[in-house]
This record gives structure tokens, sequence and C-alpha cells, in this order.
């Protein structure tokens, strides 16, 4: 089962290899992670998704909420949240294609950031499936670079994950 | 001086640990690092943001290089790229405030992406300097939480990352 984890941290240098360390030392892979600055310039915030049995799973977090510069760990396997990931997809287009191509990308509700000679580039931004459905889409045309940064989660309503 | 590194993994376990680890072992600070799969699901991109002196960089990178799961480093200090950032953003916002910081986001061509009781949730992307521009304008409302992807970058043009 797939997992999503939020891991606060203090923005400080090796935090981010003693936590991914700590997967690897388990044979885990991380599927995606993005960490980057919160509001608060002292912390950083890491999500990351990794596959796995649950019970490890569950000792991971504990052992990650251990580390002396994590400040929380929340699984959001069960919470209500909203996900997003952002993609850039460099995609082969000739002139005549690019109407065609870039109509695909509306749907996507995408946008296209640049062009040269014989290609596109996109930014298309939404929850893993729909990323997944367009890249399968622009597998037809050839891609030739892309790149994705990770899901982020943030939980819905009124539900805090700092605490 | 800020870089922004590209770097192209076998997607296996404990890959990320020792690429962070090089960079950790130096007391080099990781600002932003997002790691996904790539159009061939073999291999996993790390796009990291990090500061410090050209010489030391320069020798990390050449360590990142030789070893055995790392496919290709590049640095793009100076190339001409698409670099985008996702921002997942919950603000204070009570009923009557709705409209205003609505009117904010739509400025950053952001959009709303949930509703509390009290509070809104954007989803803004840009490059940096326009999430941090969005960010500051949004502590004002009293940010709840938030949380950024870092940067990924697509080089112009026909230019190639992966070769």
């Amino acid at each position: 089962m797939r997992h999503t984890i939020s891991v606060l941290v203090e923005n400080k240098p090796g935090v981010l290899a003693r936590c991914a360390g700590l997967f690897a030392r388990r044979g885990f892979n991380i599927d995606s992670l993005a960490v980057s600055v919160t509001e608060n310039k002292a912390v950083s915030r890491i999500t990351l998704t990794v596959a796995g049995d649950e019970l490890t799973l569950d000792q991971i977090c504990k052992q990650l909420d251990k580390l002396v510069d994590v400040i929380a760990v929340l699984d959001h396997t069960n919470d209500l949240v909203v996900e997003r990931e952002l993609c850039l997809c460099k995609v082969a287009a000739s002139p005549q294609q690019r109407a065609e191509v870039i109509q695909i990308c509306n749907i996507f509700r995408g946008e296209c950031v640049d062009v040269g000679n014989g290609t596109l580039t996109f930014e298309v931004t939404g929850d893993e499936e729909k990323i997944d459905a367009f890249v399968r889409l622009m597998k037809e045309y050839g891609i030739k670079e892309m790149v994705r940064t990770g899901k982020v989660v943030v939980p819905r309503g009124m539900q805090p994950t700092q605490q």
C-alpha cells in the first residue's frame, strides 16, 4: 500500500540524509520526495510517498519521530487531503502538430511554458493520476524530457498538520 | 551562490540517502529537493538547490557522478531553463475576507482548491520569487499551513538534459 508521509524537520545540513537513510536501511524505496522551507524559515517540510508493509512503515515513522531534528511525523494515508504535483514535460511536436498537442494540454488545464524548434514544454499540475494520464498521452508524441516534483499534501478544512 | 542541480539516478532503495549524504558530509544544506520518476520508470530525477562555494560544490558533483547508481549530474546555474515550483498554502480568511484573498490569488494566477470554516487553501505555481511574493502577501492574513515542492527545471528549447 502507498503511504504519503509529512515530516517537519529543522532546516539543518544532514537532516534529509538521516531521514532518507532510515528508509534505505530497511530496503524501502522512496517513490517521490519533496522538501522545501515552510512559512517558518527554520523549519523544512518533507513530503514523501513510499510503498511497503504497514508494520515496518509504522516502525520507521516512530524512529523518524525520535530523530533529534525531527519535529513531527504524520501519515496522511487515512486523512482527507488536497494533493498536488507539478510536472514539466518537453514533448516533440512539429509546427503542424502544435495545435493538436496544445489542445490536449488545455484539456488538462496545463500551460505551454516554452516552445523550441520541434518541441513544446508544458506545465501541468494535479494529483498523481492526472499527471500519469497526461504523460501517457504525451508519450505518443515522444517525450524529450520530463521532471515531476513529487506529491505534496495539505489536509482539507480546519485540520492542521503542524501541532 | 545558489545552484540548481539535476541528478538522474537508478530508481533503487538507498540512492537518495547516498546522494544526500554526500552533501551532508561537507556541511552543505540542501535548500530544496524534489525527486520523482521520469518517463522511464527505472530512472528517477532529483532536482536540488544548494548554496555554497563553487569549488566544493564542483567536487561534490564529481563525486555524485562517480556513485554507482548515478547516471548523470547537471548544474543548471548557467543554463537557460524553465523553472517551476508548486505551493499549497492554507490561509486564515473569514467569510468577509474571502473575496479579497481570492482576488490576490487570481493576480498570481493561483487556484483556490479548498475552503474550510475560516480557511482557504490555494495552489500557486511559478518560479521561486513569485511563490515568495505570494507567501509574503498571505502572511498578513495568517498562514495556517504551507508546503512547497521545491524547484524543478527543464532546459529551454532543444537542449536536452539527458544524454
